[in-house]
């Protein structure tokens, strides 16, 4: 029998969006609502006021629903600040993290970050997320092959790479690498070519100089970055790279080298299965990047937020789990 | 006997800033002025007025003087662009490619930057340099024994490593290290903690911070900064690193990077002769990070702009040669 009344208002908040659902017992959309009220975009900063602008009808036609949020809402600078859960964590860890708080209007549970502590033995570094959590154990749940043994890649200004092993987030690593391309194409000399420039590249001029800088990170090998970043200016200097085209090369040398860094890092990662979730266009950057480096045909997930919270929220018993 | 007239004029304008020399025919300096009208910050742009401003006095007095320049004022923002010369290049080749202007009082030489063009069997990316060229020069004629096969490390915005050999520069890199320190404190997340910090970190801090970012940079090994660089933002959060010395553990993880990648690149450099030349405070701090990487006592050559001014004025025969 299919549960088709309203179950979990679920919201994902955060930095740049607020996006909230209405949800069944199977976790089906009844309603939606998008807004730009991301934390650092939110009017006059009034959580209170955004929450119940978005959720205030469904509150008020379902006063006994509960209310689940994930993402940097949960952050110092967001609405309250949620310990992070430590890393190795499952969705029961996460779901024990959660912390309940008084909107005005209701209650509503804010799901926690994972940090990664620092290990001196394996020289692992502390990492930590805070929204990624929540897609990566709604992943878990859709594609239960993937809960096994896998490496999730979630591409993004700050990529996450993470390990699944049983169904438990066992360490990932950041790159800043779409933050990197931002500040670099805003603030640096590397993005003077482009920015000077009137012309507009064509698509198959883009993808090309993409590759050129997917092989070029692939060819630096252990020499990394550090010596082949200024090819995207001597590059056009030397008359081999168009100025249209430098910021797409700057891109692929970029998650390039993120790519080599991550696998290298990894060792051999032929027996696992790999995944890349998030926003469809730059998904697609990372499978054509992938390709290069012996991965090919990577299965590409899009937002698995929903299927997240509704599995964060039956294991903290605020909704009955699925028959 | 000792030539102790006037015999050059001599200039190093680049960036930020116009230096220029009267030197005698031993190179010995007779009067100096130092501006800070570099080509991004001459006084209207005009730079025949800033020429006339520094040099007109001499020129009076000495009307046959020739006059030598080298950096950035001879790129395209600069008075007049002089094409590269290709390495490998040594004195001669430099001379060779020297560009005359008239500058409204007198005539100019502009000394050429050179360009390493890309090489599809070494798998080199192009490469240029404008004013380094000239320090490389002077460096060889007043340290011989660096000029037959040793590595040159300019540190700086944009860091040179450069291969000499039988006193020719046979090619180099470029590490925008200066730039990307500069742009992510003021412009990215890992700014933050320090832009919102009103400490200040003590010189131990800070110099402890720096050698841990120098160490979590060459412990990376092949893996490389990719994966790194987010922990100038995550130690703070875990409570390892103090905001206050964030930006010098951000500076150990660049430079750190620099040298582990530009070693990496080079294979065996141990039959090198490895020398820093440039800004004493900047090469202590390499010299710092070299030593993590098994080369201690690395030797610091401050700026030899006025040693190559003069070798190349001699090699272009506007002054004669020293007895």
């Amino acid at each position: 029998m299919t549960d088709t009344s309203a179950r979990l208002i679920a919201l994902d908040w955060g930095t740049s969006t607020l996006r909230a659902w209405l949800l069944d017992g199977e976790g089906q959309i009844l309603d939606h609502r998008h807004e730009p009220w991301g934390i650092l975009h939110t009017p006059e900063g009034d959580f209170a006021r955004a929450y119940q602008a978005v959720v205030g009808s469904w509150r008020e036609a379902h006063p006994e629903l509960p209310a689940l949020a994930c993402g940097m809402i949960g952050s110092r600078g967001g609405w309250q600040e949620v310990p992070y859960v430590a890393a190795p964590a499952d969705a029961n860890a996460i779901a024990t993290g959660l912390v309940k708080i008084d909107t005005g209007i209701d209650r509503l549970s804010l799901v926690p970050g994972v940090m990664q502590h620092s290990d001196a033995v394996t020289g692992a570094l502390p990492n930590v997320m805070r929204g990624e959590e929540t897609q990566l154990i709604g992943v878990m749940v859709r594609y239960p092959e993937l809960s096994k043994d896998s490496l999730l890649v979630m591409p993004g200004t700050h990529s996450k790479w993470a390990r699944i092993e049983d169904e438990r987030l066992v360490g990932f690593t950041t790159h800043m690498t779409g933050e990197l391309y931002a500040v670099l194409r805003e603030h640096s000399i590397l993005g003077r070519p482009a920015r000077e420039c009137q012309e507009e590249t064509s698509e198959t001029a883009s993808l090309n100089a993409f590759d050129e800088g997917v092989k070029n990170a692939l060819d630096a090998g252990s020499a990394g970055l550090s010596g082949q970043l200024f090819s995207v200016r001597s590059r056009v200097l030397a008359g081999e790279l168009s100025p249209e085209s430098s910021l797409a090369y700057l891109s692929g040398l970029l998650i390039g080298e993120e790519v080599r860094s991550a696998t290298a890092a990894l060792g051999d990662t032929s027996r696992l299965r790999l995944a890349l979730i998030g926003d469809d266009a730059l998904c697609r950057r990372y499978a054509r990047a992938l390709a290069h480096f012996e991965c090919p045909d990577v299965e590409i997930i899009h937002d698995a937020s929903i299927s997240g919270l509704m599995t964060i929220a039956r294991h903290a018993g605020l909704t009955a789990a699925a028959r």
